[in-house]
C-alpha cells in the first residue's frame, strides 16, 4: 500500500496522543513500562557492569531507503536491522532503542500501524526494548523514522587496527542489495560478538556503502588492499543475472555483512576451521604497505581496481 | 538567512563526504576521534560505574520548531538544549550525543555551517561530545535534525511517585516561549541534579508541552492538582503584554522548566531555604485524592481550571 493518502484515516486527522496510543498498542510487549520505556522524560537502561556503551543512529526515509512498492512491515524491520548491523560491527550486544518519527499529515494510519508492527516483531526477534522516542509533524509526503540503538561490548572492535600483512575477510555474500537483500538481511550479531572475542581480529566494520568504499575505512595510512577480485563471494542471485556481478559486489552497498582484518600472524586455515557459524566466511585479500596508498589492487593482474564511489547517500548529481 | 536556496552553494551540490568533512571541521573539539567519535560504526562511551544510563531524542524541524526568521546558530543550540532539558528532568548528567540529519538538496551550506556552529558552541558550553550520527537526503524544503542524547544518573527521578498531599513546585518562570524563551533558555541541569539527590523529591518532569499538560504526567491515579493559579510564576515579559498571562503560563509550552513533587512530610520553608540556586523556585500547588480525578482545580475558587490541551506537536486541525 502507499504510505500517503488523503482519503483514509491519516495522521493529520489524529493528534499526537492518539498516534502515540496507537504506536504503544502495536509495540505491545516490546515497549517496557516507564521509566524504562515510553512515558518518561528519558528511557533508562542499566548496561552490563564494566562494558563500553555503544550508540548508533540510522533512519529510513521514504524515497531514499524505501518507496511505495515496499511492504511497510519490511520497512519497519529494516529500520531496526540496519542499526543492529552497526552494533554487530563493533561486536556488541544490543540494548534498548528509541524512535523519532517525523511525518506528514498524509501518512495513512494503516500504513503507520503496519510499519510499527514490523518494527515491533523485529524488536521481539532480537529482544530489543523500544524504550521511547518522539513524534513530530513534517510536510506532506514526508516519512522519516530515525532509530537510535544502544549496545554494549566488553571489548568493542573499531574500524582502526589492521596491520601490514593483515588478511581481510567478509561474511556472507555481496551484491544482492538491489535484488531485495537490503530489506531481507540478518544483522550479523552472533558473528560480530564471536569475532570481538577472538584476539586475532584487529578491526571490523559492516558493509553499508559497498565493499570498495567500506574497505577504505579499514585501511591504515600508507597501505593498499590487495583483493582476489575473481573470487569475491558474490550473491547467487546476482551471479545468475549475468550482470557485472563483481561491480555490484564492490559498489552496490547495503550488504550488511561484516568486513574485518586479522593479525598477520594468524593461521588462516585454523581460523576458518574455528568459525562456528553456518554463515559463509571468505578471505578476500590482504592489506600491505604500498604506493599509492589508499587504493584497491587486483591480486591477479597487479593493477588498480577501478570502481565508483560505492553508495553515497547524499549525492544528487551522480 | 533562509535555510533553503538554489543560487548559493547547497548540500545538493556537495556529496555526503564533503558535508561530513564540513560538519567535522565546524564541530572541531566537540567531536572526539574514533572510536569515541565520528568515524566508526558506533560511538562508544563508558558511563560512570553503577549509574543508570539515560536516553532521549528530540528533533528540530523547519516549519515546526523554527522558521527562516530564526538564526541558524540559535536553532543548533536549541536542538541540544531541548534534549538536555530531558536529561535534567531525570536528574542526570549528560553524556555524548549523536546527530541524524535529513535534509533537502536545497539546504544552503552556509546555513548548515552556522547551524553546526551553534550546536558545537553549545556542546562546548555543556561539555557534550558529539560522537557520531548520520546524514541523509530528503525532499527540497526539508530540514530535520534529530539529536539523541545520553546521560547517567545514580538515582534517576521518574515522573511517577507523587503522593496524596505532595506539594508541586516549579523552577523559573512560565509562559515566555512565544516571546523567544523557546530558543533562549537554560536547561536546568544543576538544578535537576541537585533535586535528584534530595530524598524529599518524589517525581519530576520538564515542561515542554505546557504546565497544564505536563502536570498530568505527575498526577497519580485518582488524584487532582490544586493550583494557586493567581500566583503562578509568570514570565515578566508576558505579564508586561497584558495578555492572558495565566493561560500562556498554563498552555504555551516550551518553558523547559522543572516541575516536581515533594514528600507530603516535607518542611516546605526549610526546603525553599536549602535551595542553593539563583534560579527562581515556586510552590504552585499540591496533589490530593479527589473526584473527578486527573483535573486541575483553582485553589482560590475551588472550581475546575479550563484550558486547552497544551502544546500538541502533531495536531493539524486545531
Amino acid at each position: 500500500m502507499h504510505p500517503f493518502g488523503q482519503e483514509s484515516p491519516n495522521t493529520g486527522m489524529a493528534g499526537e496522543e492518539e498516534i502515540l496510543r496507537l504506536i504503544q498498542k502495536h509495540l505491545d510487549d516490546t515497549s517496557p513500562p516507564p521509566p524504562q520505556g515510553i512515558g518518561d522524560d528519558c528511557a533508562t537502561w542499566m548496561p552490563p557492569a564494566g562494558e563500553t556503551v555503544l550508540l548508533t543512529t540510522d533512519p529510513v526515509i521514504f524515497g531514499r531507503h524505501f518507496d511505495a512498492s515496499h511492504e511497510p512491515e519490511h520497512v519497519g524491520a529494516k529500520l531496526l536491522k540496519r542499526n543492529l548491523s552497526d552494533i554487530a560491527a563493533m561486536g556488541g550486544h544490543p540494548g534498548p532503542a528509541i524512535l523519532a518519527l517525523a511525518m506528514g499529515p498524509d501518512v495513512q494510519l494503516e500504513w503507520l500501524t503496519r510499519f510499527i508492527d514490523g518494527l515491533a516483531t523485529t524488536c521481539t526477534t532480537y529482544n530489543i526494548p523500544l524504550a521511547g522516542g518522539d513524534i513530530a509533524s513534517s510536510e506532506p509526503g514526508i516519512f522519516i523514522a530515525t532509530l537510535s540503538q544502544t549496545g554494549s561490548a566488553p571489548n568493542p572492535v573499531s574500524r582502526v587496527g589492521a596491520l601490514d600483512g593483515s588478511s581481510i575477510l567478509v561474511t556472507g555474500a555481496l551484491g544482492g542489495s538491489l535484488m531485495g537483500h537490503h530489506l531481507h538481511f540478518e544483522p550479523r550479531l552472533p558473528e560480530g560478538q564471536w569475532l570481538a572475542i577472538q584476539e586475532e581480529v584487529l578491526s571490523m566494520t559492516d558493509i553499508s556503502d559497498g565493499l570498495a568504499k567500506d574497505l577504505h575505512g579499514l585501511l591504515p595510512a600508507g597501505m593498499q588492499a590487495i583483493l582476489d577480485i575473481e573470487n569475491l563471494p558474490v550473491d547467487e542471485a546476482v551471479q545468475a543475472t549475468g550482470a557485472n556481478a563483481i561491480a555490484q559486489a564492490l559498489c552496490d552497498g547495503e550488504d550488511y555483512e561484516l568486513l574485518f582484518s586479522l593479525d598477520p600472524q594468524t593461521d588462516l586455515n585454523a581460523f576458518l576451521e574455528a568459525w562456528p557459524f553456518d554463515t559463509n566466511l571468505c578471505p578476500i585479500g590482504s592489506v600491505f604497505r604500498g604506493e599509492p596508498a589508499g587504493i584497491l589492487v587486483d591480486k591477479n593482474t597487479g593493477t588498480r581496481i577501478q570502481y565508483g564511489n560505492g553508495y553515497e547517500h547524499f549525492k544528487t548529481t551522480d
